[in-house]
């Protein structure tokens, strides 16, 4: 079936209307009508050139919300017409011991991408969700619950899993004192799922301007951290910190921050390295974590989580003709906080 | 009481014979006449003023074995004639949160060293090991099992419990595939106390020398790093890996042999930053530990495993007026793989 996309087709070229021939849909397939469709800062990054090598024409987009439109003679879990999603990646190897323990993102094969990834057998490459649709093995994809609004849930795909699995995975919860280090499309996610979770939620920024809107998302305290006296009077004070910040950040200063087996996680990819010094690591045995978005089935219940509690992402809908502009947006940081396409403007 | 030792005693001056008197035994003071004392590596960046300002003259000395020879009217759990053993800190403030957990080494007001530090009365400095006789409170002595070798239990109160404290916490056991980065005081250490607590172990060094004592020390395997096949062959393989080496390393390098919710332990103290990716580490959810000796309970619990597994460091025994070639040596790295300071030769 032909979709209408947007792609990049070549080198430093911008986003265009583009159309292509999705696959059949296989036995274990589930055929989506994509209704929306959110912009994430590493479809710039790919689309750019920026990590790497990029097969053209590139369709980006990796956090889609639609309608199932058409299922194959073997999927048993959805059903057409459902609201469905699907997240960052659409295949992995299911052999490797990740696979098999339920961490697939973690594939130790290399999960594949939801876009610009070779397929696993080797017929073409995956593109993504700028487009009016998608066709993806059910096992990589995700039920909607209903009374979400499909807008403001597409970022959950790849923002809300990506503060949602380590807030989970180092214990995020009532007495728990955690941080989110900076607000934008990750960093909100992380303080309205934080607060939901029950935690102690403080956003540090650089940016005083936000601070009504970490007030407003439920963040019990903001710290201006271009006040230095921050780090003096809060240190040791914190369990666990978040860093969404992709622009290089002295983390020796944050993790001064955290008390006793605290944790500061890396969610926020500087392509600098960071220098971290032993003794801030030594010193209240300090750990720092990566995290990758989650597997499926804990991307399933963050959306259960979040239907429960109505966590969606603020977001800007826009045309896909706007698609170029938000991507200049984005990198400027002038977007609160998502924009997500409207995928019927494709 | 007046004690023999041996003292820096001056910026920049060797050490030398120095005496000086101890405090008299308060209640809960137990007086120990030390047998044998380790060179450790921090002695040498204390004494040198490496590691910022010395209160002289400074008797350094943190891996204690001897006998109690006096005890205070309120002391229950020591007598007089038992061997005992102090390690890095002689007090803590008693108070905060750190020290009523138990966890007392991560003091949140910062414990008191077992030399050139401050004492919580204001009265004076502790005055370290390499000493005939030191009095410290009952809370931070232990007891030495019978039977073990007091030359070779010395290091044990350092760099024994060093590597024993995240062997602990990050699960080193059967099952588990532990890495030993560097052999060496630390490195040691770890392979022998990862080996009887029944994990995989292997030792990384860039040593080729090494090998040999490596796989006599218990190791299964042993690889050479300078070797750079090493990184991709053994990528994702390890649980746990423990960097002993104090010189710059690349860590990304090392972390990328760590599988799923792997941890590389920092014991070793680079002074400079290391720079590590961000991709290093969401790449199978990585994580990086510091970890800085061991409570007070946990040097006991150390000790009598060794005491069952007859773990002991190997040391070379000096007299007391080889100590300065003894630093000079341990800056080299030419010492398999101790120096313990005879205390009759103060």
């Amino acid at each position: 079936m032909e979709t209408r996309a947007y792609a990049v087709m070549a080198e430093k070229a911008e986003l265009q209307p583009w159309s292509f021939d999705l696959r059949s849909v296989g036995s274990h397939d589930v055929q989506i009508a994509i209704e929306f469709s959110g912009v994430c800062h590493s479809d710039i990054h790919t689309g750019r050139s920026e990590w790497g090598d990029v097969h053209f024409p590139c369709v980006p987009g990796h956090e889609i919300v639609g309608r199932v439109s058409e299922v194959g003679a073997g999927v048993t879990t959805f059903t057409v017409g459902q609201r469905v999603g699907v997240g960052v990646y659409v295949d992995s190897c299911r052999t490797c011991a990740n696979c098999l323990s339920g961490m697939s993102n973690y594939c130790l094969e290399g999960m594949t991408g939801t876009y610009n990834t070779p397929e696993r057998d080797g017929k073409g490459v995956t593109q993504g969700g700028y487009a009016t649709s998608i066709v993806v093995n059910q096992g990589y994809v995700v039920s909607i619950p209903d009374g979400l609004d499909p807008a403001g849930t597409a970022p959950l795909l790849c923002a809300g899993i990506t503060l949602y699995s380590p807030l989970k995975e180092w214990g995020a919860g009532p007495g728990v004192k955690v941080g989110i280090i900076g607000l934008g499309g990750l960093g909100h996610m992380g303080v309205k799922f934080a607060k939901a979770l029950g935690a102690h939620v403080t956003v540090l920024s650089h940016s005083a301007s936000k601070k009504d809107d970490a007030l407003a998302m439920g963040a019990d305290e903001f710290l201006l951290t271009s006040d230095e006296s921050v780090f003096v009077d809060h240190a040791k004070k914190f369990d666990l910190l978040i860093n969404t910040v992709s622009a290089p950040l002295d983390l020796n200063l944050y993790l001064e921050l955290l008390g006793l087996d605290g944790t500061l996680v890396m969610v926020g990819l500087s392509p600098e390295p960071y220098p971290i010094k032993a003794f801030s690591m030594l010193a209240q045995r300090r750990r720092i974590a990566g995290s990758m978005i989650g597997p499926v089935s804990q991307l399933q219940e963050m959306l259960n989580f979040a239907g429960e509690h109505n966590i969606l992402s603020d977001v800007e809908v826009i045309d896909a003709s706007y698609v170029n502009t938000s991507w200049d947006r984005v990198v400027a940081s002038d977007v609160r906080y998502r924009f997500v396409i409207d995928a019927s403007t494709f």
